[in-house]
């Protein structure tokens, strides 16, 4: 086990926190005091830690990731999990959106034309999908209402996004896999953000600084 | 002043708040102890509420913005102090960016690039720069790297989420622009990441449903 730690950069006391917890498979014993750990654990070590402490994921949580891994899910449906585990504590910012209401129907319906007109495939269960609809109604909620052409931009833009992010998602293992979709999404969000303000300086200055002249 | 927080929707209390803060002008005195206050008033307001309650900032921040719109700026001036003003708070999620470390030069240098191959028109100091670095820096510390080629799609997404969020501005005040700006760029954040994530549903489910059964 010592040596697992070494290998994963997971404390021996963590280790045996995660197999109390059932999200690390036991090794294979070989003597009374010593179990034999293969890549396999120094993998999942990486997601689990991955997952509490940058995605900062509930327990619960993590454990449906891990379940869903060892059903021997395909790729899709583990990263289905993932994404569903992700969609709870990211978007509930104070006052942004409140994750226990129910949408309402309307902010429902733009979704559902939004997904219609981009033909995306999607759940109709997808809690992404409630997410949005949560996030549309906290916009509607000071009296602006999000145009359509412009939800249509922005949604043109996640998606080129997304696929980015999905090309990178390596193949070989779904442990590996969890941990770079869930990381990446996480830690990529701020990057996004900071990426739209600083081209708000530069469209700024495009419109706005040619055309008027501060006064002085 | 009970109707001119009518008008507004602000209550009296906050109103008589916000003119001690100096965050509103005084209104024309037309008797002992009434004042004229006119639409100008009732925009400043809508525009001080939105930006203490809608983005949280704190008062010393709004007043920065307002003495930008005091002093006569141009819009291009008056939208960047607002952008400055949320770059801080927006970006300072628990353990994602520490707005108060320095960036570090790998990080600088990779800003430096994007924004001459993008040909961004951005202030050399502008605080956007920084917060990009820091969320760079935290993407790094994981031991991964953003391949070049995927910040470069996601620069290009989001300045095209910039262009149809500035074409939105109104010209007609510079506090509605303000309130525009800053109101819609916190209150869309959620849209984006939501939209992002229901994006990675939909092309997740094109690269890996069809290639990859699950064995059941």
């Amino acid at each position: 086990m010592s040596e697992l730690s070494r290998a994963s950069g997971v404390s021996v006391a963590t280790i045996k926190f995660y197999r109390r917890e059932g999200l690390l498979p036991p090794g294979v014993a070989v003597s009374a005091t010593r179990a034999r750990y293969d890549e396999s654990h120094v993998r999942r070590l990486r997601m689990v830690r991955a997952l509490v402490e940058v995605a900062r994921l509930p327990l619960s949580v993590v454990r449906d990731v891990v379940t869903a891994i060892e059903d021997h899910s395909g790729m899709h449906e583990v990263l289905g999990t993932a994404h569903t585990a992700l969609s709870r504590p990211a978007l509930s910012r104070p006052g942004l959106s409140r994750p226990g209401e129910a949408p309402t129907t309307r902010a429902v319906q733009q979704v559902d034309g939004l997904v219609r007109r981009q033909r995306w495939r999607v759940h109709a269960g997808s809690p992404s999908r409630a997410a949005l609809a949560r996030a549309l109604d906290a916009y509607d909620s000071l009296g602006r209402s999000m145009p359509v052409d412009r939800l249509d931009v922005y949604a043109e833009a996640a998606h080129a996004v997304a696929a980015a992010d999905v090309a990178g998602v390596p193949e070989d293992s779904r442990e590996e896999a969890v941990e770079y979709a869930v990381v990446g999404t996480v830690l990529s969000e701020p990057i996004l953000l900071a990426l739209r303000r600083l081209a708000h300086e530069d469209v700024s200055a495009r419109r706005f600084r040619t055309t008027r002249r501060p006064r002085d």
